[in-house]
């Protein structure tokens, strides 16, 4: 498809174009080494934000988040599968990841491939290492998943994880999926496992291991895993290994089958349920605080694979590395707030190691964003607005008890799937730190995330494969 | 209550009162003169803004909001009354707008007082008044209503807008409400209208008409408009009217019985609803567009309304300005889409006038927020996420047609009232044009907008009364 972006931010491809080659620096030795951290919180909407401070710190707290000197909003694009030129207003996080990766706007589902033609769009990922850059993804969910797909694997759809979905028609409620045409023996380039593990990426760390423990297409004997293997992966598993990497060998480090744990949970698992009535009224849920979630214990946190992948990539002459906190949208849909609340607060805790690394790396420039928005709504704790006390959410409602003692009504009800919530359609946060970031657009399109990276790199960005 | 602001934007104080008195002046004759218009959205977060967006200019296209370059987010903190200590997180109108006209964090309900002990907060309206600054007020609601009232009056509770209100026990959902602390033979200061029309503000501009016409306190001959012209008011009731105002009077300007109407309307007065199923499968409503309000037409815009306030304040040494586009909150209460397009369409229009006459008034101060977070959130249109085609929103829901030709799902469910639903708790938006605006914290509390102002104006913000 052509691109859709009207809003070309002239001012700021100028602006960090410079930024990168000369005026106003204090440090040209280091201008040779530009990084950008691109820090994805993967349906961190302004309600989610605030349901962290608020849980995390207090409703008069500060999060590292607010910290951060700059702050914009960026509007999603999507465009319908079937007329390109129709949009649609809620996104998922393949066209959204595709958009921040590529430049251009996409159908939902698709990773780093046009709408309809199927074209694929190249990403800032192989557009850095063409520059002699280092390139790395983090995630807290499988690696194969939409959003670190996009900045590396080009597929028709966001299911076509591994090897095993390339030769099975997937099911995703209604729809039928067919990775057929993605298929190596058909033209393709193979599932995102295995462009993946055929990648240039120096390093790629997160959950999804159960992708790569699959035989390749075409060879019984090889799984995915041996073949990052046979492409100079150090592949390893255990949240240890990051500590003993082999330096300069680029590194797959795959901690869980899926999606990796998160930091949190309600206690005893407690999670937002449906409002009961009794005699007519209603029955409040009890109010339920967060406690560590036992399978997190034996995981690296997001901060141990940001300190791991930016130690990596110090060794490069600059770098970009997208780090994804998963979960945030994962627990939305699941309607857990101490799943997400954690999940957040582990995106945090990374801004914070970003910030340090960029005090010693002034040409650092870090971007925090989400993907799209999500179904949690701050609420009334009792139930209902002020003039109907005896109302209550009509989807799925839990009162969280805050650290400072307050309770916090959440509220998830996009849809009456007893199974997830779905996305939203708001304009999402942008936050960003480094040299120049406060002459930035204050509105953007999503898109704009992609140019801005570049142009922070210095990276020739013709124009995208149709 | 103490005062619970944590941050204190100091470096945002001795930039903005620097603003006014030398440094970086390209016209000093002009800085004795600083304006602030403060233009509050009520209920505008960013679901709200990206869908009128959506709706009016495509999601492609952009809103003269968007086109301000600067913006941050505010976080909302409301106390409970009964215990000042202990914190809320979904807010009214009335505790938000305290916080911005006085700086100080109160309980829900309460116009320009503290919580639980009663005092009476300065108004920023007061402060600009007392150091010669022009004052005025617009609204799209009743000029009683919470917002305006919280820069103008001082009551314990919102309800109490008219002298009526205050002999008889008002009744909001199961609570009680009693006015009868501010009655002015209780040493109160009377009703919000009667506080008014007794005020010195030199603009009021808005609905709220019927609160005028009843009698004053202990006088059954003279109603609140009488009050108000003995004061020195030009009272009009029509539009025809703004165009013939008196130079140099002050002007109270009641348009409507109640709110003012809404610009659009869903065509055939369409609105969200409940989803039906038929035989277990979703029936999702018919889409619709939105048409012209019949009952708009008499009205004033909110375009019109700002030109005639800022006519006259031009004749003073500086200003103080407060507009309200009140119906983003009012109708997205009652789960009309097109209400809320429009009324926003208005805010919109309203920006685009404020930044022209800052084009000639380079010491305007343009601040843009919103007082809460609303219910109103953008949906899959087919009623459910991708994987559960069969779902649909627990609460109400809309399918609106956009002028670009796409279909928006828009889901109304924060309670399952008939009548209406809640706030939401999110931070909100700050939109902010003028001199040196890129020195504002990206992150602040809504208290500092009280402070950003002042400092604009050189005002002396000595501790609130206690």
């Amino acid at each position: 498809m052509t691109r859709t972006c009207v809003f070309i931010p002239v001012a700021v491809s100028s602006l960090f174009v410079g930024a990168c080659t000369n005026q106003q620096s204090e440090a040209p030795q280091s201008l040779a080494r530009p990084g950008v951290i691109l820090i994805i919180g993967d349906g961190m909407d302004d309600q989610q934000i605030t349901i962290a401070r608020n849980y995390l710190v207090g409703s008069s707290g500060r999060l590292v988040l607010d910290g951060l000197p700059f702050r914009a909003v960026a509007q999603i694009q999507t465009v319908a599968e079937n007329d390109p030129t129709q949009p649609l207003y809620v996104a998922d996080s393949a066209n959204t990841a595709t958009s921040m990766a590529s430049g251009v706007v996409t159908s939902k589902g698709r990773i780093a491939t046009t709408a309809q033609s199927d074209e694929d769009l190249t990403t800032i990922m192989e557009l850095a290492h063409a520059s002699g850059f280092g390139t790395g993804i983090v995630t807290t969910s499988s690696v194969t998943d939409a959003t670190p797909a996009s900045f590396v694997a080009h597929v028709n759809q966001r299911l076509c994880q591994g090897p095993s979905a390339m030769v099975r028609t997937n099911r995703r409620g209604r729809l039928s999926v067919d990775c057929s045409q993605d298929y190596k023996a058909n033209g393709g380039l193979g599932s995102i496992a295995e462009q993946i593990a055929a990648s240039n990426v120096d390093v790629v760390l997160g959950g999804g291991s159960r992708y790569f423990e699959q035989t390749i297409e075409g060879n019984t004997e090889m799984s995915v895993i041996d073949a990052a293997s046979a492409n100079g992966y150090q592949v390893i598993r255990e949240r240890s290994e990051l500590e003993q990497l082999i330096p300069g060998s680029k590194v797959l480090g795959l901690f869980s089958p899926n999606t990796m744990p998160v930091q949190l949970r309600g206690v005893n698992d407690a999670e937002a349920v449906t409002v009961e009535r009794v005699d007519g009224e209603v029955r409040l849920p009890e109010p339920f605080a967060c406690e560590p979630n036992p399978g997190f214990e034996a995981m690296p946190t997001l901060a141990d694979m940001t300190h791991a992948a930016l130690n990596e990539l110090d060794d490069h002459d600059g770098f970009m590395l997208m780090i994804e906190s998963a979960s945030i949208d994962k627990q939305s849909h699941l309607r857990r707030p101490c799943g997400h609340v954690g999940e957040l607060q582990q995106l945090d805790e990374v801004v914070g190691i970003a910030l340090e690394y960029a005090q010693s790396h002034p040409e650092t420039l870090i971007l925090v964003t989400a993907d799209h928005s999500h179904a949690a709504q701050i609420v009334e704790e009792t139930g209902g607005p002020f003039i109907a006390l005896n109302y209550a959410s009509p989807g799925h409602f839990a009162r969280l008890r805050t650290m400072e003692g307050g309770i916090m009504g959440i509220n998830y009800a996009t849809n009456d799937s007893p199974i997830q919530e779905g996305h939203t359609g708001a304009q999402v946060p942008v936050f960003a730190s480094g040299q120049n970031v406060h002459d930035l657009p204050a509105f953007m399109q999503q898109v704009d995330i992609f140019h801005i990276a570049a142009d922070h790199l210095g990276l020739s960005t013709a124009a995208p494969r149709e």
